[in-house]
Formats: C-alpha cells, structure tokens, sequence
C-alpha cells in the first residue's frame, strides 16, 4: 500500500472517530437527549435542590414553585434512569419514597447550581440590558 | 421604642429582603425566565459555540445541527435582548451580521460550555446507567 492509499486509510479513520464522538451540535446525536434532560426546565431545579439534601417527593413539589405531580414524576424518572438520581423507596407505613443524587449526578448538579445561582445575583444586569434594548428600539 | 420592637422590625426587614431577592424555584420570579433563556435546547448551543469565535447567522444555522432558521433567529434575539451577547450588522453590500459574546455573556457561556462537553463526555456512563435501568424493569 502507498503513502497516498495509508493516508487515505488514516484519513477516512479520522473522519469516522469524528463521526463516531458525541457531539451536542449534531441534531442526531444522542448527547443533545441527556443536554436536555440536566437543563429541562424541571431538570435544572431538581439537580439544583437536591445539591443540598435528599428530598422526598412532595418536600420537592413544594421546593419547586409551579411544578406539576406529572412533570415532577417525569422529571425525576427521566433523571433517575440517565443514572443522575437515585430513587430510594423505604418499606415503611406510609410508603416514604427519598430522592438523592448519584457521584454522576453530582458532579453535573453541581454545574447547573452554579448557574442558577449566577443568573439570580446577575438578574439586574439582565433587567438592565432589556431597558437599553427596548428603550434603542423605541426611540 | 424598646428591644422587641426592633427586633421585629429587623424581621420583618430580613423576610421582605428574602421575598424580594431572586430566586428560580419560586414560579413568578423573573430569574427563571433567564435560566430558561440560557438553558433552553437552542441558547444552551448558541452561546457554547460563541464562546469559541463570533459567528455569522448562517454559520451558526451550519453549526448547530437542526436548528431552524426561526428559532435560530428567536433565540439570538432573546439572548442579546438579555444583554448576553452583541449583534453587529456591518453597513456592507450583501449585509453582514455578527454575533459575539458581550462580557457577560461570556461568563454565562463558559458555564454551558462546560456542561456540554460533560455531557458529551459522559455520555457511556449514561447509556450504562439507562441499560441498569430498563434491565432491572424488564426482569
């Protein structure tokens, strides 16, 4: 085989490891699914509370202002079997169900705390950045 | 007035400032909005790809696979109106127009710019977990 022919070789190799790595941009990609569930609306919320204890379901419901029974049940389904949460129902009278995070999910509920936390302290920069935009656009 | 009335006026200072201070898990506050802006499905990409270069609007729509050339537009506008990056149109013939970073913007961006490549890279552990799962249900 040629040089030509082994750079060919390397080069359709490289081109298919590329192909083959997960990529949030490509719209098939499964990485964009799990993108989504960590920063769902629901998802981020949930990561972010349960950061700092265990929660059981209802003590969520109530932590999370808005969230539905069925969006929160979705939620913390979809997060339990990407292996973020771990769902622990105790044998007792009335069922108690505690949710909690696994070492993966730590480690991304850690990142999407931050950012909650980020966009809270920088919300008058955000209000401030709207007036000059509407007010450019109004004048 | 004596040391209990002041008391309750620190209380009740301390509890009106609590109200008042941003929070995402109460439903009404404005900062949620925000963290739907940076973390929905089409900003979340947008501003990772910024955080590399500025971009054009239809290498941005090559960029981000599935986008469509709406939502693109929706979401650019959303995320400057919000002061987190900056649209430069260039008084040129054909028109050109620029996206990039502002300061701000890019603090935000590095946040889901680590969190995509996170994702990316845990994605195995994902699949792992997703398969422990389903395996436990089905038998």
């Amino acid at each position: 085989m040629g040089v030509r022919d082994e750079l060919r070789t390397h080069d359709t190799a490289a081109v298919s490891t590329a192909e083959a790595s997960p990529n949030v941009n490509r719209a098939e990609c499964p990485s964009r699914g799990v993108l989504e569930h960590v920063t769902s609306r629901w998802g981020v919320l949930v990561l972010a509370a349960l950061l700092e204890r265990s929660y059981r379901f209802s003590e969520l419901r109530r932590e999370i202002g808005g969230v539905s029974e069925k969006m929160l049940a979705q939620t913390l389904q979809t997060l339990e079997r990407d292996g973020f949460l771990h769902r622990d129902a105790k044998p007792v009278i009335p069922p108690r169900v505690d949710y909690s995070l696994t070492p993966m999910g730590r480690e991304v509920a850690q990142q999407v705390w931050v950012l909650t936390r980020w966009v809270e302290n920088r919300l008058d920069d955000v209000f401030e950045a709207r007036d000059a935009y509407d007010g450019a656009r109004a004048s």
